[in-house]
C-alpha cells in the first residue's frame, strides 16, 4: 500500500466493502502489505461514509492498522470506486443487494458474505480443491447480464473441513462425515458474543451454522457437469459451539471411507494435497493441509496463525468405533477462513486471466 | 460436621483419601453440609500426615472451607482411620494399592479412582441406572475374603454420557455413539493444566480419557448376569478435548437408536427417567436427567452447579445426518462426575443395607 | 415467593424495575430466598411489557431462575405496581426520569442507579457506615413533596473500596487513597463488554468509573451535618480496568493515615468493625469485612461469592513506599456492589420503620 | 539460522542455555530470524542433554518452531559450546553458578536471570536508558578475573516502568511512583501457574516481584559514579497481580513528578524519548516508547505484539488526586521484557567492541 505516492503502476487497486468491521480488518491488514493488490478505497455504512477511516474505525487486531489507512476517507459501498477488485466483507443481509449492483457495473467481487454462495451460477471457490467452479462465471455472466463478476469463499468452518476432507475424498472416497466444530469468538465479528456469555463457558448452537457447514462442503467437494455443480453425495452432520478462543477454529472430525485405508495411507493424503492452480501464488501455502504428528496437536492458539495463517492442521488421527477414523482440524478462522480466501480467490482469477490473455494474444 | 464437638451418635461417621486435592476438597465440601455423613478423619500423602489440614492444604474451591476442618491433623491413609465409610479421592496409582488393604480391613470403601473400576468384581456404581450392579459385591467379597467392600464411580465424562444414553436404551435401544467432549480444567486436578496451555485454547486427546469413557460407558449400562456384569455392545466412539471452561463438562453427542423415535419421545424417554433406588436420598436430585427446551442451552457455567451440581443436562435436540439424533449434555464433572456420585453410592448402600438388616430382624 | 399462592401477609410485596437485565436478575434470584420480601411484580422496557417474564428475559445467571418467576407477566416501568417496595437495577437514563416518579407517588424506591446518587437530598447508604444519613430522607421528603422515598446504592467499586477504608478511617484516619481496579465483566451488564474485547485482555478506563469512584466513595464516607452531607475530605485517585473475570472486583489499594499504625492494627480495625444498624437483618454478613491471613488471597473466583456474596474481603496487607500500606481489596460486585446493597438498604429501612411506629405507639 | 550448512562467516555464532524453557523458546524464535547472530548450540539440563531440540521440548510458541531446530543436539550447559555470545534462560538459581563459570572461560554471558542483577558490578542494562552502565564490565573483569562478561536484562515488570519513567525522569524528575502490574501468565514460564488458579480469576502477589520492580527500576535509572551506580533515589511503591491474559503485562502507574508539567509536556517526553546508543540495531524500534491517543490504550492482547514486541506503550494520560500524573503502560513480558531485551543488550555491546576495536586500529 502506497497511500501517500500515487498508486503503482504495477499494482492493481482494489477496494474494500465492509471495511471497518472485523474481518474488513483483517482484510485491510493483509492487503496493506500484498505484493501485488493496493487499497485504491475503503466503504462502508453511510454512518461511517465521508469519514476518516481512523475516525470511522475502531481497530481492534492485535496487528497495528496499516500506516496510512487511518487518513484514508471511508466512501459509500456504491459502485463508483477506483478498484477493479472488490473484496466484500459485507454481512449477509447488506451483501444481498450492494454485491450484484458491483457486479452489474463490471467489477470483480469476491465475497466472504453468505448471501449468494450457494447461487448456482456463483462459484464458491476454495481453489486447492475446485479450481474449475469458476467456469460457472460464464453461466453467471450470461444469465445475469453482469459485466463484472462474483466469486464467493465459504464459510470458515466449511473451508477447513473441506480442505481436511477433500484428500481424503481423492483418495479413498468419503461416505460419512461427522464434524463437532469449537468456534473461536473472532467469527462472530464485532461486537459479536457477549463476554458474559463467552468467558469461562461453551455457548452451543450457533445460529445457521451447521446448515452451512453441511451445505457448503458438499457444494465445494462437488463436481462441474454441463456448467452447474453437482454437490458430493454423503451426509455430513455438523453440531456447533462457540467457545473461549480469541481466534482459531477447532474440529473434532469422524469419517467414513469409500475404500479401507491404514492411518499412513490418510496422512500421505493430507501431506500429499496440493493446489496446482494457486501453486506458487502469495496467499497460497506450499501445503494446503499439513497433518502434525506431535500428540496434543493441533491447537488453535498455537497452530491457526502459523504459515501466515493459511494452512489447514489436522492431527490426532485415530480408529473410531463408530465410522472409521477421527481426527482434529484447526485453522485461522479470520485468515484461511475468510480474508485469506477472499485474496487466494482473486490471485487465482487475476493469474489466470493474464494467462488466458496472454494465451489469445498468442 | 461437629468437629469440635463429640461425634454425633446418629451419623455416620466418614473418613476421606486424598483429602488435601481437589477432589477431596469437593468431597469435603459436600460432607461438611451432609445430613447423615461426619467427617471423622482426613488423610493425605505422608508429606501431608501429621499437619493440620490448614497446614497441608490450599484451599482452592470458590465455596469456603468448613468450619473446623482447618484444625483436623491429616493422617496417613492407612486403614487404622476412625471411618466406617471412606471416601477415597485418591491418584489411580495410589488407590490401586491402598483402596483394597482398606477393603481388606472392613472399610466400605467409595472410590472416585480409575484403578478398580474395570475389575469384574467391582461394581461400577451409577444407581439410577445399574443399582442391581451392587449385587457383585458378594462376589468381590467371596473373591477377595474381604472384610469390607469396594464401590467404583465412574470417570465423569463416562458418568454424563451413561445418564444421558440410558433412558434412550431403555426406551428405543442405542446401535450405535459418538461424543466429542469439552472438558473443564477443574476435571485435571490440581495444578492439572498449564494456563499457558489452556487459556484462549483447546487441547486435544486428554491422556486415556476417550478409552475410558467408551468401556466404562458400556460397562455402566451392561446387564448383570450370573453374578458379573456383561457390557452393554454397542459401538462407543469418544473424542476429548480441554477448553478454557473452570467447571462443567460439555459433551456433544450423536446416537443412532435401535428403534425409530420423535424428537418428542426422546425428551419424554429424559423427563421420564427417574432412580427409583436412590429416591429421596439426600445427594439424588429428584429428576437426575433434565432436558432443556431453550436455544443454546445446556452451558456449563450456567447449568452444571444447579441443583447441586447433581442433575444431568440435556439440550439442542436435532436430527443428525449421521446417526439419528444430536444433543448436548453438560454436567458438573466434580459433583455428579465425582464426589457427589461417590456420595449418592455411599448413600445408596447404608440404606440398602438399613433395608436389609431391617428385612433379617423382622 | 409465592407467585402461585396469594401473597402472604407477613411478607412485604416488593417490585423490580429493570427486571430483565443482570442487575435485575440478580435481584429477582435474591429476593426469591429472601424470609421477608415477595416479589409482587416485575417491571421492564415497554419493548417486554405484556410478555411473560419468561419470553421477555434470557436468564443469564449460573442460578436456575426461580420457580413460578417465568410466567409472571412484565408489567411498564409505571407507578401503578402492586408493591410497596420498588427495587430499581434502571439503566442510569430511564432511571432519571422514572424513580422521582415512583417516589412521588408513594413508593419507597431503593435504587442500585447512579442517577440521583450524587444529589444532595438523596442518601447514599452504605448502612454498616453511614446508617445515619437515611436522615436526609426528612430533607427529600419536604424538599421535592414526595410521599415516598428514594435511596441509592454506590457504585459497586465504590462500595467495597469504602467499607475496606471505613474501618481505617474510624480508627487512624486517612489521608490519602490511591486504588486500581480490576473489575469483572459481570459489572459491565449485559451485552456489557464484547468478547472480543475481554479475552485475554485488559482494558483500560471503564467509562465514568474513576469518577464515580472518588466522589462516590468520599460521600458514602461523608458525616451528616445540619442535614446535608459533608463528603470526606481525602484525596482519592482511582484507576479502573476491565479484566476478563465472570464475577468479582479486585482492588489495589494504597492509602496513608492519619495516624501511623502497625499492621496488627490495620488487621483489628477491619475484624472489629460491625454494622450495629443492621446486626441480625438477613442480608448483613456477621462481620462486613473480613482480614485473610494467607498468601495470594483474597481472589475474585475464590472469595467474591462466599457469605453470600455481601462480604469485602481484604488481605496482602504490606507497607507501601510511597504512602503508608497497601492491600488487596475483593467483594463480590453484582451482590455487595449491586443487588445485595439495596436489598440491605431496604432491610434496614424497613425494621428502622417498624422500631419508630412502634416507639411512637408506646 | 543455517543448521544444515556450515556456519555463516559474516555472523556470530551464539548458544542459548536453558533452551528448552518458555524463555529460551521465545529466544530461538528471534534468533532464528536474526540477521547477525547464528544459532550454534543449544543446551539445557541434564534431563534434556544428548536428545534431540526437538525430542528434549515441547515447543509452545504461537509461532512455528525454526526449521532446522528440532534436530540439533541439545548439550549440558557447560562452557564448552561453539558459541562466542551466549543468551541465558535459566532460572535465577541455576544460573547463580552457572552463569559464572562461562564469563570466566571467556564467553560474553547475556542473562535474562535474576541472580546476578543487582550486584555491583554486573550491569542492569536497559540501553535507551543506562548505556553508560557498561562501564561496569572493567570493574567486572578487574574484581572478578573473568576473561568473559556477564551482562543481565531486567526483570519484566521492571522493564517497562523503567521505561516509561525515564523520560519523565530526565524531563522533569521523579519524586514518587505507585505501580499495580496486572501481568500475563507467559510471565511465569511453563508450566507456572495452573489453569485453576488463573482462569477467571485474579491472584495478588508475585513471589519476589514487587522487591524485584522496586529495586531493579532504580538501579536501572541509577547514574554511574566512580565505576559503581548510584540507584536513583524515589521511592517505588509496587504491587503485582497475575491476571488471565495469555501474554502482556499491563501497569497502573502514577508518579509526582520533581517539577510540574503539562500532559502535552509529558506526551512529549514519551514521545522525543529516543535510544541513541542502540540507534539502528535490529531489535531497537525506532522510537522506545509510544504514547497511544486513542481511549482504552494500550491493552496487552492489541499492542504487546506491535513493533516486534519491543515497544513500551504508554496511555490514558490523566491528572491523579494523590500524586500528579497517572497512566497505563504495556509491553510485551517476553521479548522487551526478556528475550528481546538480551538480544539487544548484544547487539549493543558488538556494534560498540567493534567500534573501539576499530578505533584502536585507526
Amino acid at each position: 500500500m502506497r497511500l501517500e505516492t500515487p498508486l503503482t503502476p504495477s499494482r492493481i487497486p482494489v477496494a474494500v466493502l465492509g471495511a471497518t468491521g472485523a474481518v474488513g480488518q483483517r482484510f485491510l491488514e493483509r492487503l496493506a502489505r500484498h505484493p501485488r493488490f493496493e487499497i485504491a478505497a475503503v466503504a462502508a455504512s453511510d454512518r461511517s461514509a465521508g469519514k476518516t477511516y481512523g475516525e470511522a474505525c475502531a481497530w481492534r487486531l492485535p496487528e497495528a492498522p496499516p500506516a496510512g489507512l487511518s487518513e484514508m476517507v471511508v466512501r459509500r459501498a456504491e459502485p463508483d470506486l477506483p478498484g477493479v477488485i472488490v473484496f466484500s466483507a459485507l454481512d449477509s443481509e447488506t451483501a444481498r443487494s450492494v454485491e450484484p449492483r458491483f457486479a452489474q457495473a463490471g467489477y470483480r467481487v469476491f465475497s466472504n458474505a453468505a448471501a449468494h454462495r450457494m447461487e448456482p451460477d456463483v462459484p464458491l471457490l476454495v481453489p486447492e480443491i475446485n479450481a474449475g467452479h469458476i467456469e460457472l462465471l460464464q453461466t453467471q455472466r450470461r444469465r445475469r447480464g453482469w459485466r463484472g463478476t462474483l466469486v464467493t469463499n465459504p464459510n470458515c468452518s466449511a473451508t477447513q473441513l473441506a480442505l481436511a476432507l477433500a484428500p481424503l475424498e481423492r483418495a479413498f472416497g468419503i461416505e460419512r462425515a461427522f464434524v463437532t466444530t469449537m468456534q473461536a469468538v473472532s467469527g462472530a465479528g464485532y461486537p459479536g458474543i457477549a463476554s458474559l456469555d463467552a468467558l469461562g463457558n461453551i455457548v452451543p448452537e450457533i445460529p445457521g451454522e451447521a446448515e452451512k457447514i453441511e451445505s457448503e462442503t458438499l457444494r465445494i467437494l462437488g463436481r462441474l457437469d454441463s456448467g452447474a455443480v453437482v454437490p458430493a453425495e454423503f451426509p455430513v452432520s455438523a453440531q456447533t459451539y462457540r467457545v473461549p478462543v480469541e481466534n482459531g477454529h477447532t474440529h473434532s472430525v469422524s469419517v467414513l471411507l469409500s475404500r479401507k485405508a491404514a492411518a499412513a495411507d490418510l496422512i500421505d493424503a493430507w501431506r500429499g494435497f496440493r493446489g496446482p492452480d494457486v501453486e506458487g501464488l502469495h496467499s497460497a501455502p506450499e501445503r494446503p493441509v499439513e497433518y502434525v504428528e506431535e500428540r496434543h496437536a493441533p491447537q488453535p492458539r498455537r497452530h491457526a496463525g502459523r504459515r501466515d495463517g493459511m494452512v489447514t492442521w489436522v492431527g490426532g488421527l485415530r480408529p473410531c468405533a463408530v465410522l472409521d477414523w477421527k481426527f482434529t482440524v484447526v485453522a485461522d478462522n479470520t485468515v484461511r477462513g475468510a480474508a485469506g480466501a477472499s485474496l487466494l480467490n482473486a490471485e487465482f482469477l487475476v493469474r489466470r486471466e493474464a494467462l488466458e490473455s496472454a494465451g489469445r494474444e498468442r
